[in-house]
């Protein structure tokens, strides 16, 4: 019997309880968690305000883990290996992972409504033999947890756990979209929309890129201030201005940036985002997941002018491929995580991270299941 | 004096008249056009139905010819070089001329309205001295014409002109489109959305870059036959159909094309080509000029699932720079210019060449100035 927090309704505080972790199935890993940090995505599915909800659960899928044992059929991992769990898949063998542009895996992309393993559609978890469902296929609020073998990224067993933990979601999700996707040469002028971890993450990868100007968009302009750290040299607050935000950034920047990243999900955001690109060769790229009713409005000259528009998930990275590489850029120091680390609680606390977030003091909260 | 068609006034037959042109001045070159073919631009701008009339001006830019005289400060051409004029320039100095990604000039980019040159403000060409007004800055519908320096492409002198005319404008247009924005692989699927002069330029972009499926879109069944020449695999009729085009060609394919180029210009044809490729890796280019009041509308969704969309202007080829390779293209036999020449006219029968462009025969009218 181990230790799992467990979310037995919307909104209600987590309940660490003693769960029986079943063993690994075919193609299945069963992993011993260390460190867990807290993501929106966690928060939006515990508040289960807009979707299907699916309790009890046990959430978490941002983490940094050892394996403990295989199922049958996996040769790609083995006890004591390092791991970081990621929400979404590669299977190796679809047509988005035979793909070297995509990292969308047919098998394992990211489902929010499923709580049970693909093998046999059965939760591992289980507390009097009644089950305990899934999140996202990962489940770290957990001290040991079951994942499907194609979402677990093998890592540098160098790499600190509680450190290298945010870069299963949140950190590559943004860093990703920057140098994955917008790919901003050195000198390029560089607009992020919201500054909330994802945002931060984003101007990270502008930063390391040699971006010039990195200009933050946020309503809160108490942001900007940390944002400082982030590389952000420059601040726009929206509501500071009468005129739509990508004239004052056009302005600022003689004609546009090279190049923007949109983490919110406001649709108006992600309109404001494109617009502000230069004319010729401006790249924007949406990050932020929009309303199911949103629509995305432009005048079409603006693309006709040679401005690009992409979006991306997950920062472009496939997990199993690509992670262990942004793990190393980490170690390398040429990624800084450490300032992403807002606070810190032990597993019995979990409850304050969410208090963390919703109050928005913090951008990560570690979690230590060992404490 | 020379000969010109001059435009007198919107709508009406053009007029072979006696020109005076007027020698280059700075950064000017006298070309004596020997070909010039036929646009849907020219006749857009002669039927002058939603801009400024510009009248009596001298239409005509997609031609072939030989450098004549050259004015102060022009060094890169002498008398009897060969030259493609272009509707858009390169000055080689703006941000835009020096950006690897863009050929949006900001001193010669394609301006409608203009009928003078930019040195003076003035008209090179005139009747008992009153002022005929350039066209694009081309005019090619005459013996001999005025342009900029940044607007002829020097080209080797064993390019036939009477072919090569044609990649001055349309051709380069659709087919840079394919192979320098849309940039399919080999044995990817290709869609083209309008199959005119230009989308058939695309298709043979997609022809050369070794696409195993290309899906001709028209609302003319009858183009289809036609489009075989061009590579064009498949058709389909959106009249044909009770849903929406991109439904059907998403069922075709599996998902989805790798790329799709629309050369159209419609609004609802910008939608579609957008939302017919694949998720993960799907790109879409968009070529046809819209209305000014259009919005293109899409979920943002569509975005996030890691598609592209990117407009393009003349090919995104810079003027100067570029053209000469594509003309190596056709020399070295990889490009076929042939099956897009379907008419031939004498330059005193100009007016034929816009019957045949009005009544929907011909793809491309060689007009021979020495005819």
């Amino acid at each position: 019997m181990d230790a799992a927090a467990v979310a037995w309704e919307a909104g209600k505080p987590l309940v660490i309880e003693e769960v029986e972790v079943s063993p690994p199935q075919k193609d299945e890993v069963r992993v011993k968690i260390l460190f867990t940090s807290l993501c929106h995505t966690d928060v939006y599915f515990w508040e289960a305000k807009g979707q299907t909800p699916v309790f009890p659960r046990i959430l978490g899928h941002e983490a940094g883990g050892i394996v403990e044992s295989v199922g049958e059929g996996v040769t790609d991992l083995k006890p004591g290996d390092h791991v970081l769990p990621v929400f979404t898949g590669e299977c190796k063998e679809c047509p988005h992972c035979l793909s070297e542009e995509s990292n969308m895996c047919d098998l394992l992309r990211i489902n929010t409504d499923r709580g049970v393993m693909l093998h046999d559609g059965k939760a591992r978890f289980s507390i009097d033999g009644k089950p305990i469902y899934h999140f996202l296929g990962t489940s770290t609020f957990s001290e040991y947890t079951v994942v499907h073998i194609g979402c677990l990224a093998k890592i540098s067993p160098e790499a600190p756990l509680d450190k290298v933990c945010i870069m299963s979601c949140g950190f590559s999700t943004g860093f990703g979209a920057t140098v994955n996707v917008a790919k901003p040469k050195k000198g390029h002028t560089v607009a992020i929309f919201g500054l909330g971890a994802v945002g931060l993450a984003a101007a990270e990868g502008a930063r390391v890129s040699g971006a010039s100007r990195i200009i933050g968009v946020d309503l809160v302009s108490s942001r900007f201030e940390q944002a400082k750290k982030f590389g952000v040299t420059e601040f726009v607050n929206p509501k500071d201005h009468n005129r739509p935000v990508q004239e004052v950034i056009v302005e600022m920047t003689n004609g546009g940036v090279d190049r923007s990243v949109e983490c919110t999900g406001n649709i108006q955001a992600m309109i404001s985002a494109f617009e502000c690109v230069h004319d010729g060769w401006g790249v924007a790229v949406l990050v932020g997941v929009p309303s199911k009713d949103d629509a995305f409005k432009t005048h079409p000259v603006n693309f006709l002018n040679e401005r690009t528009l992409k979006g991306t998930f997950f920062g472009n990275y496939k997990p199993r491929t690509d992670l262990p590489s942004v793990v190393e850029r980490y170690m390398n120091k040429e990624i800084e995580l450490e300032k992403f680390i807002t606070h810190e609680v032990s597993f019995n606390d979990i409850n304050k991270a969410f208090e963390y977030m919703l109050k928005g003091v913090s951008l990560r909260c570690i979690i230590r299941m060992d404490a």
